[in-house]
């Protein structure tokens, strides 16, 4: 385990409540190395935020700690979880948050946070009273049993799948990066033959064959690529592929081998 | 003391001025932890930056250091505020800034930093010229009298306050936060008789006693609730209220006792 | 050199892409102190990221290493820099970002990253799968020859330079900050006689002297100042000069002597 503890909310950039995340895990683990990775996830968005956390979290070192709260059902019934994984802790509500990233790498072992009696909770905010001190303390060197109860399995969240189609693959855009490209949900390893034998189709427009990377195409031209995670991306260079096609999480994306 | 500098400005995420602020801290005390709070605070709203603090900064253990720069009156003639807290310090200047939280927890002492001779000061930018350094030299143990001369009191905000009326309170929208849930001024305090006799009402809808979070409310429901800090508030089940309402700082909120 | 590693970058506030970053460095060099200076640089904007570097870094202390990723050719033939500069490390794309920077103080030896045969590098993320673990072996005590062949030179960008008129100077503005103030490339050198004696003109606004402060003019006034990185800036006192004289970057601002 390290001191790294990083952050992953949908609070809002500068949001009081992320400054108090950071106030209350300081207080319990003075030397933590707390690393903000994004406050950005739009509300309420578990989706958004797993895909977030399963591109993220695997580039951490081993022993890394991480503290994700995207939680719409604060003070419900839902569990928070307490995972070890990768020789670290993570902790979180247990809403489908952390399948993506438990799929590419299960937990090593998983408990359900215990409800502390006695303590002052605000049932709006489990990230600040109860999620943000159990994972700093465990930082610190606490058993997870003194935290939670072993618990078997975790809320999976049903991620749209790709579809076969005649002439290759149905797919649809699964996320927007901020320079506007397209993430689709079309890994590359769809791709039996070389990538010049493909074409990808978005919006009605037909972009033929995949380019190595941006600066391949003109200036201001379209393209599809096979991205840093692995999946099939449609961009402008030096361009906003979502603005020019006014595109948006859903869209269908196509596939497809050549005649 | 602690080596916690937390950063609070209106200087806006990403922006060269808060860069240069970092750059000056870590070299004066190269150990510093600098934690950002907010650099979204609104251009010159001194009392965003107030309710800002009041909320943030007691979350932080004893012995974290704190600067906070909004400071429309920078290089005029307003003091600037060295202040023994919590067994730390906190820098910023003297325009009510903190008087919130001062309210909430006193300093420990005051002081007014003394303009150096000699050194070159911007006269626009007081945060990285004046403060910063000030308060990085505090954390490597200077003492407060080598900066700044003894000082009493400090610059008051006046914030509005409920006021009561026949059947209840009538109070007031003092901040939206990211999910678009309206804060208001009605302390939770107020209620002296069980919640589920009130309602409240805010831009023509009438809320019908207060739910304990969002998860109890149907998506998309208007609710109040208590906030976690102890607050009355208005939200949208996994919606946004100020959105829906389209509600502005100012707006009234009547805290309401039923017939 | 230092534990500090600045990040600058156009990848946006929360992006997978920044989080990324941050997981390679600290998996080599675990006891980084990773310091956010700006992921809003705007996309591809490489004379922004200039600007930001040339204003941000030289406040920071000797020995401090920073990273810098605004790479609109990633993956083709431009090079990646690695320069030792005040003591540490610099390294990012050589496509103008560091030229000035470079200005104000040179780079002590520069070297061009090989790219490594056998490891698998994205080619379009050389920022996470190149440059950062490249940085990160540097600050944990690797020689830049490791990493690097010595090379001479870096690409210079081409700012647009204010140019002499009969009763003054003619230049434009060069950045907006975030309180809407006009940066303009006029230095504050260019005045040889004292400030009173001359005039902006920006968007057929004309405005008298120079104040040495916002403070110093009515709240809503337009005025004209000298900033903290000693340029002519225009600005409107507890306003936002931008929004009020819809200004763009590019737009002329002239320097003129009273007649």
């Amino acid at each position: 385990m390290t001191r790294i503890i990083t952050l992953t909310t949908d609070f809002g950039e500068g949001s009081a409540y992320v400054a108090q995340l950071k106030g209350v895990i300081l207080g319990i683990a003075p030397q933590a190395a707390i690393v903000d990775l994004s406050h950005r996830i739009p509300p309420q968005d578990i989706r958004a935020g797993a895909l977030f956390l399963g591109d993220a979290l695997p580039s951490f070192p081993e022993g890394a700690n991480h503290l994700a709260v995207i939680d719409p059902g604060v003070g419900t019934e839902r569990a928070i979880l307490i995972a070890k994984w990768r020789g670290g802790y993570i902790v979180g509500p247990d809403n489908g948050l952390f399948s993506l990233l438990f799929e590419l790498a299960p937990p090593e072992s998983l408990f359900h946070l215990r409800l502390p009696s006695g303590r002052k909770v605000a049932p709006t905010f489990h990230g600040r009273d109860l999620m943000a001190p159990a994972l700093a303390h465990l930082c610190m060197g606490d058993a997870p049993e003194a935290w939670g109860d072993a618990a078997v399995g975790w809320v999976k969240l049903a991620l749209p799948q790709p579809t076969q189609i005649s002439d290759g693959w149905r797919g649809e855009v699964i996320a927007i990066d901020p320079f506007g490209n397209l993430i689709t949900n079309l890994s590359a390893s769809l791709m039996l033959e070389p990538r010049s034998q493909f074409l990808v189709r978005c919006h009605e427009r037909v972009i033929s064959g995949l380019k190595r990377t941006y600066g391949e195409a003109m200036p201001g031209e379209m393209l599809a690529l096979v991205d840093s995670q692995n999946r099939i991306e449609v961009a402008v260079a030096c361009g906003n592929a979502a603005t020019e096609l006014d595109a948006q999480i859903g869209d269908e994306v196509l596939l497809l081998r050549r005649n």
